[in-house]
């Protein structure tokens, strides 16, 4: 039997690092695609590549600096506008919204995996993404198969897959720990800075993650408060 | 009252430069969008920056050759694919087709849309393209749209228009001449040589489009027959 492809968007964060774990125990031959936009936070892409080594997988960096670049007013491609501080869920967070980021990745996604026999087209969105980022939420993931479904009628479609689409984070803290995924590797911080800044929304997201997991948080924060 | 700005999926060909001519020609200011996705007839991004001069139009080609890198198979992208001949709507032309290519690069424009205050994302697909292309269909557009109102949930949502969807190449053609549209300056050919090949699929549809509208066609092509 074939080995079968998933093609998994993949930034190097911790949702996407356990996302690459899961579909690699599962037996799939993982291949990962990373995405320049130009974002604030380039050194996931550092993380993206060494959790690529570490699953020995193909690993691609699409370059979408020119898109990155006609999308002013989002936190993580302006920068004239600052990352907000505080807790993920919080409104101030809007900021960190790259306008249709998820539907551009994931079309692209989509197209390479036709092109290149992959079945699965994994995304690592989970509950925590709904109340903030519209295209994290189930409605956007139908909407998007019924898209990719249309476009690539008679040609091969892949499917969709969240298997986080209703986790916690604190479930992915979890589910990573059992998969023995190297979150130490990963990069979260939308300040992009030497270390994990410890205070952006994604930060504070990572430390509740760990810190509600009962399990020992591996990243090494600028602050630790 | 402020012009109204319309973001087009932007090729060079005559298809897209008709369909600047059409909404200019509706009082809209033009952001025209084209992508450099590593295509043998890279040659039509030449010609679209010289129609958006002609329209004194913001132009932008957004680079995704690591897109087209991941593509093989299709004519268009792999240089192992030869260009098929014949007649557009031919099954040979099936190899001419990039997969999702259309959900890529509307996916694109519509989050610049949506950050850049453009109310409308055009797309100059017609009915000359349902038979080979499924992401030039109907069914396409409609669940494009949806895909497009979920991940901008609550944030500015531009429509997709495909004015031309139900129309002829020869409908385009007629169009064009009553716009005054600088076909002339368009490029169709797949080839992407020095002139147009006069025998690929598009050249075929483009000479007939003229012939049938009884105009006369201002394209040089290589072969006359």
């Amino acid at each position: 039997m074939t080995q079968p492809t998933t093609a998994v968007v993949f930034s190097g964060g911790m949702d996407s690092t356990t996302l690459a774990a899961h579909y690699h125990h599962a037996g799939n031959r993982l291949l990962l695609l990373s995405f320049d936009y130009g974002q604030r936070h380039h050194r996931e892409l550092q993380a993206a590549a060494t959790v690529a080594r570490h699953y020995r997988a193909e690993h691609h960096v699409i370059g979408l600096t020119a898109v990155g670049a006609l999308l002013p007013g989002s936190a993580l491609t302006d920068p004239a506008v600052p990352v907000p501080d505080g807790h993920y869920a919080e409104p101030t967070m809007r900021a960190t919204v790259v306008p249709n980021r998820n539907a551009i990745m994931a079309s692209i996604t989509a197209g390479i995996a036709s092109a290149r026999g992959a079945a699965v087209v994994a995304l690592g969105i989970h509950a925590g993404d709904h109340a903030i980022y519209p295209d994290c939420r189930p409605e956007f993931l139908t909407a998007l198969q019924a898209c990719i479904d249309a476009a690539l009628d008679g040609f091969p479609t892949p499917t969709v897959e969240a298997p986080f689409l209703h986790h916690t984070k604190t479930d992915i803290a979890r589910l990573a720990a059992q998969l023995d995924a190297p979150l130490a590797l990963s990069w979260s911080c939308y300040n992009g800075g030497a270390l994990h800044c410890g205070t952006c929304g994604t930060c504070v997201e990572r430390r509740e993650a760990f810190a509600d997991a009962h399990l020992i948080d591996p990243t090494q924060y600028a602050t630790t408060t």
